[in-house]
């Protein structure tokens, strides 16, 4: 068990290993999340952290169901398929039919009308793997806005190849956006090897017949909740810093990099600033609930919290791999303090880079309400979606020495924050 | 399409890509197997080979049925599992039971007779990477005895962590014993970090409930095959070549490592080596049935061309990667040759090792009999534990340039060989 008088790193690990071992899984608004509450709320208070608490928040709920797919001609090849969030179900004796091949969404949005109808559409990309995780948004848009294009065009169900970067037969999840009206489409992803396979097949020219069954269901509304934990500073005028990671995952894995990682991180890192009453302002810590469904625990803590004042947001929410680059969005006259985290980062290696922090799905909102100062600390990114939103996220892929790097540098930027006693101003 | 004008190694991508796309899995004994041997006949003529036919032989069928597997306490974890190699069958329902963790097989054979009543027995192991794959063998001991060993016990099912040094959620199946008598235990894979999980659970003392249902099913007598193609030499009297790979995989993955990268090697080796009429002596391609499941096609051959004389036997089923090293055993009156053999590889870098050769399940048993020259060319297996018998055997995993590698090595063997016009004398 994880204590207090741990090292920073230790604490962190700590964290990851019993989450994913004693919890595992935590999907949004199941009982498994409201176990990872439990057990949270458990462990921050023997972490001496003070008002430990939960806030519920209600969200539309969503189980996985059967996932089986196949080409079945021109030769029968099972494919490894997994449902998409909030994806529709099929019949429970599937849907088969015609197998389209689109090389790119763009080429699906150019289908016309009513074209795909009866058939299944399969939608193709190139992501590759980048340090920023810079692809994720643009192919992603496939996994999110795919199902509503694929359905408007008359699809039965839509395909996609897994928004990752691996070779492994492991299909990547992620939430899809829901229409505002009418059911949504049955969606899944493939793994890389099998959209390959889809690929190479589409190239001969004959044509594919494929079956589909997902069988995912709406639970109707289910509790959610977001856990709050603080290091009290030695000055209540000070507004606290914010910093978050996300309690929920996806069902396939145990949730390691996505994000118990993130939890450890900010957590270990909280601890070591605060140690021996070193805080002038109190660090609040976000485990936010039901990030991945639709930043839900983020917009719940916005809501609750718009009228409390806030200095900084941070958030941990890319794995666990080393700490490259940092990003500070500011106020002017608060340059200096940015320039001098800056300073302590590039003694850890972490440079400061040009670009707007992103926030985060957790911290975002109410950064957004209160135009609050942000500060990113980028993480290395190559391998991160090799493993997102799939069976592989388990706790062998945390490397401890990188993880310990991220726990150094957000330690040195909690110190430096927790010991400020200037005012901190919006961002504008 | 692969044609004898394309570049070596271009025809061996050629078979490898072509087989994992058109056919795909190829289990041994059913239609899938069937399919590859229709296709194969169908390439090996097209490629100029000779006397292509197929010699069929019955094997005893078994085919995977449902397969899922669950920690139920104290928390609730979904396992990745997949049934052994003819594993015998749950009820529809399942067994559920105390999960016994085993941390070697050697701690399983120590356990008191009916200990394990009611109970599903979980054996751990510790199989490292290794360069020549020798872990394999002691490692492998789990999967090949450990049913046998836990139903002695009075287990209801067995579960062992994968023979493999991956950490993808992809359970590694493989062939078990089967008992002289009685019906097999139900026997399955957990993929290694499933295998972490209940290791950390096992751990922590608590005692730890399991479900296991596994549905494969015995067919019956069903119909293998070994399908041979020859590229004659000019001189009748010389005995000829025999070079194997294995045509059968596993049915969980494309069999892309696992072997037809063995068949693109052998046969693009071959048809370089025999270009412009250079063969004195006759190279026998041997694409062996059912190799997977006991090494039924290796048998086959040996008992139908006992009576026929062979000179050398060689067989590539270790995946796709480099040869490092080479491994003769040759009468002593055929040392020279052999050095001329070890004197060209060397020029690849690859060194000839004091070791004796293993032949394989192809070549073993007719070499056993008339006690045949062997050559090995032994492959780098750093990685082939990684996806061996795995869902991830993909086309993907095959790297063109050590695949190159590869067919220049075994070209250069056979061109001494095929060339050589003296007698090569039993090893004896």
């Amino acid at each position: 068990m994880a204590t207090p008088a741990l090292a920073a790193g230790g604490d962190a690990l700590s964290i990851i290993t019993d989450l994913t071992t004693d919890v595992g899984q935590r999907l949004g608004g199941t009982d498994r999340e409201a176990a990872a509450r439990e057990w949270a709320v458990a462990r921050l208070k023997t972490l001496g952290f003070a008002n430990v608490r939960v806030e519920p928040f209600p969200i539309a709920g969503w189980v996985r169901g059967e996932e089986k797919a196949a080409i079945t001609a021109p030769m029968p090849q099972k494919l490894a398929v997994t449902a998409l969030g909030y994806s529709g179900a099929t019949p429970v004796e599937g849907v088969h039919g015609e197998l389209a091949y689109f090389p790119t969404l763009d080429a699906l949005k150019l289908a016309p009308a009513g074209s795909l109808k009866g058939k299944i559409a399969f939608v193709d990309h190139a992501m590759k793997a980048a340090q920023d995780g810079g692809g994720y948004g643009p192919f992603g848009a496939a996994r999110r806005q795919g199902p509503q294009i694929a359905a408007a065009k008359g699809a039965s169900a839509l395909l996609i190849r897994s928004i990752g970067t691996d070779h492994a037969r492991s299909p990547h999840t992620g939430v899809t956006r829901v229409p505002s009206q009418g059911e949504p489409l049955p969606a899944g992803a493939v793994s890389n090897p099998d959209a390959d396979l889809i690929a190479r097949l589409a190239g001969k020219g004959r044509p594919l017949m494929a079956s589909v069954t997902l069988t995912p269901r709406f639970t109707g509304q289910v509790m959610s909740g977001n856990v709050i934990a603080e290091l009290p500073g030695r000055d209540p005028k000070l507004a606290p810093i914010l910093v978050a990671c996300h309690l929920d995952s996806w069902d396939l894995g145990q949730g390691a990099i996505d994000d118990a990682s993130g939890c450890g991180i900010i957590t270990a890192a909280a601890l070591e600033a605060g140690k021996s009453g070193q805080l002038a302002r109190t660090i609040r810590v976000l485990w936010a609930g039901t990030e991945e469904m639709g930043g839900f625990g983020g917009q719940a803590y916005a809501r609750a919290h718009a009228g409390e004042p806030h200095s900084v947001v941070m958030e941990s929410d890319t794995g666990a791999d080393k700490v490259f680059r940092a990003l500070f969005r500011v106020a002017p006259q608060d340059k200096p303090l940015a320039e001098r985290i800056g300073a302590e980062l590039a003694r850890l290696g972490i440079y400061t880079g040009d670009g707007a922090p992103e926030g985060g799905e957790d911290v975002g909102y109410i950064a957004d309400k209160q135009k609050l100062a942000v500060i990113d600390l980028n993480q290395d990114m190559t391998r991160y979606f090799d493993w997102h939103h799939t069976p592989d996220d388990t706790l062998d892929k945390i490397d401890p020495a990188q993880l310990q790097q991220n726990v150094e540098a957000w330690t040195a930027v909690l110190k430096i924050l927790g010991s400020y006693t200037g005012v901190i101003n919006p961002a504008g």
